[in-house]
């Protein structure tokens, strides 16, 4: 990656960096954003950008230029690193803070990342997650942080697993850096609040509308436990099938058919969004 | 402040940065610690570093330096600076992280900074709380998690409030930035798992000792509003007795014997320190 954005203006990515009075690092007060690209097009921006700036505002940051100067500076990145396949971030931070924690001038750090999709076999076989007791602060908003995931990603790469699902011993809300939905008995289940407002996962459900009923409700961990199927979605891990949680299968243990007439589907609309943006490039 | 200690260097404050790859940045997941200097003295230094080192382990970091090695570091930090009455913070970070998720080999940074104590007014007249439901995520450990803490400091200065209380819904754990202890009936309650180890409460602990049964055990959201006295205790704020909870007065709202008793105590403890301390620097 050769180029990142800081408060619009270009830098080397090399060069790329923050004063240590930044209140992103210091307090961990960040609002955080990413999405895929695709054949060099930033997928489901316009969802993204409408993320982060509600993100900003229940974080009480104002960013420092509106959607369409964003949507500008994040196509400059992509052509300046020729961005083909990869990811961008947009971190919008509590600022320089003179006293390292009151809230200042928000700084704006957009910046390319490179993305291994995850093995072909996860979506063949079905992955694996780990449970773990977690209630994220201000779920409802995408911020930094990330403490949990980080901590158990060790863990869980150890156990042969692709996430950890958080729960607060009744509920269960997402994973670490993916939404949770389940099927039981034709019937798609996903919780609405309380929960990270997934963009993969919206757009999963335009998909899932004609193919089986939705319900957006909380999902008792006993529910999970006991789905017929589960999946996750991400930015990077699209729709991907779960048959396993900790040692205890989903169902059967196998990828279900609802799982992959949703892939199916899902992995059509997202062809129909590239195409439909292909000519904006 | 003038110089800033970043990976063992020593820098200019104002040229102290991190490349925008840090893990403490773009995913939160980083070691915090803060202190008080007196008189130039680092006050409790041997607690903060030994916590310092159980919270890089919780989070799977290893400290570059040893506690020896640390402790030298800071104080030519405080000597760099002048440092008469202030602060010093240390992060530790995850590391420039190249897929900015997998930690990496850790950035250390010592920092100085300014302090203003809590108005007089608030020891004599003690001082009002709000309440928030939160957990923080890995509470034994002081980390960069201060999210809820910041965007709730807006609301709680606007109330007149000098802290936010965390509780579950039944318990309660401790302030955004402090540990809480209460009184009911001569015994001094307060939590000892799902919390920070707060090092001005332990000092408190000590010191209370002679004076009053002390309990470390979980409280209830129910007896914290039911408490004859409610005491605060953080690096800056010392001993700080609250008057008020929300719109409820504690007790009979004024600033109680136990904590009148207690601030002295700590005072004169503190003062005793300072002067053990004195012929060190």
């Amino acid at each position: 990656m050769r180029y990142a954005n800081i408060n619009g203006t270009v830098v080397a990515h090399d060069q790329a960096s923050l004063h240590i009075s930044d209140l992103g690092l210091r307090r961990g007060y960040a609002v955080f954003e990413f999405f895929r690209v695709l054949s060099g097009i930033p997928v489901f921006l316009e969802d993204h950008l409408e993320r982060f700036e509600r993100s900003a505002q229940l974080l009480e940051l104002e960013p420092p230029f509106d959607r369409e100067k964003l949507e500008g500076l994040i196509r400059e990145l992509i052509r300046l690193n020729d961005l083909e396949q990869g990811g961008i971030q947009m971190l919008l931070t509590g600022g320089y803070s003179p006293d390292a924690f009151t809230p200042s001038t928000p700084n704006l750090i957009i910046t390319p990342v490179a993305v291994t999709p995850p093995p072909a076999q996860l979506y063949e076989r079905g992955g694996k997650v780990l449970l773990h007791r977690n209630l994220r602060e201000l779920p409802e908003a995408k911020t930094t942080d990330y403490l949990a995931a980080v901590r158990l990603s060790r863990r869980a790469q150890a156990e042969g697993a692709t996430e950890v699902v958080y729960h607060d011993g009744t509920w269960v809300s997402e994973g670490g850096r993916s939404s949770l939905l389940i099927i039981k008995d034709g019937v798609l289940y996903t919780a609405k609040e309380g929960v990270l407002p997934g963009i993969t996962r919206k757009h999963l459900l335009q998909v899932a509308r004609p193919l089986l009923p939705i319900l957006e409700r909380p999902i008792a961990l006993s529910e999970l436990l006991e789905a017929d199927e589960v999946l996750l979605t991400g930015a990077t891990r699209q729709v991907m099938p779960i048959t396993q949680i900790e040692d205890k299968p989903v169902g059967n243990g196998q990828v279900g058919p609802y799982a992959r007439a949703l892939m199916a589907a899902f992995e059509a609309h997202l062809e129909a969004y590239l195409n439909r943006h292909a000519v904006l490039r």
